[in-house]
């Protein structure tokens, strides 16, 4: 069975599927590097949910999510972007932990699991 | 094909299944936490279990383990309490790593994926 | 649907395959511990390519791969040895951050998901 891969480059691609999962790429933010938390937060779900989309899936269908804050005391900061992004009576398993991420910009990592929508 | 979630809330679920693979949340003490590792790893040892038999797995069926502690120089303590749990011969990929938690009085967080007892 | 499970002992096993999804146990260095990150990068990658191997996959097959570094300050030597490494054309989603190993003498643990070639 074939590997669907999305924003493939030599180094990682954005997602990867097989076998109706799709498993996804650590997420950061791009244009908000830097700013508060809860800015971070709403760009990386923004990308996080591009990269569902292009991958034959949707928030709708997260199986498991893993997020490093770099801050986990500003928890909360996070929470309420995630509580209004979220898809009603969909929400996925989920783990919060502080890690140090791959740039000093950067307050938050997300990864996720997901299931295709035609699988 | 539909997913399963179990013990969902607008923020999370404690597992999500899709076809025949179980997701599970970062599980941390409830009852024991502020407490010594080795009594919160019992307690987050049983809520996974709980987790896993309602979502229709079982700590024999586990496929991958993460294990974040927020002091990795006790990581005997932990593995004293797991080897007396874990199912003989049925013992899943395991990683752990040191990791600050979403509370002060968190010493350790888990998360795991399993297959279902029917798949 | 049965579990196979590679490496296995009575705490962890090396991988678990279910349904034609391999899932691998954190990955350290055994003869470079201690020695330079680019060493220890490329042993853990070595074992990981046995792992994946003994369990019916290939690097080519990976899905997801996430990577534990002591000092994200020197992810760039740690890139360097996987982009050595990584399948061409076939890079895996991939998530770095930092955190503290089990032995003081780890610079690096890798965990992934992997598809099996016959699945």
């Amino acid at each position: 069975m074939t590997i669907e891969r999305t924003g493939l480059t030599p180094r990682w691609c954005d997602a990867a599927a097989f076998n109706g999962i799709v498993f996804l790429a650590g997420h950061v933010a791009e244009e908000t590097q830097g700013a508060a938390l809860a800015e971070q937060t709403a760009e990386v779900l923004a990308l996080l949910e591009e990269t569902l989309e292009m991958a034959g899936s949707g928030k709708e269908r997260l199986l498991s999510v893993q997020i490093f804050l770099t801050d986990i005391g500003k928890i909360a900061e996070m929470n309420a972007v995630w509580d209004a992004w979220v898809a009603p009576g969909q929400a996925p398993a989920r783990a919060t932990v502080q890690a140090a991420l791959a740039k000093p910009g950067y307050a938050i990592e997300i990864t996720a699991v997901a299931a295709k929508r035609v699988a």
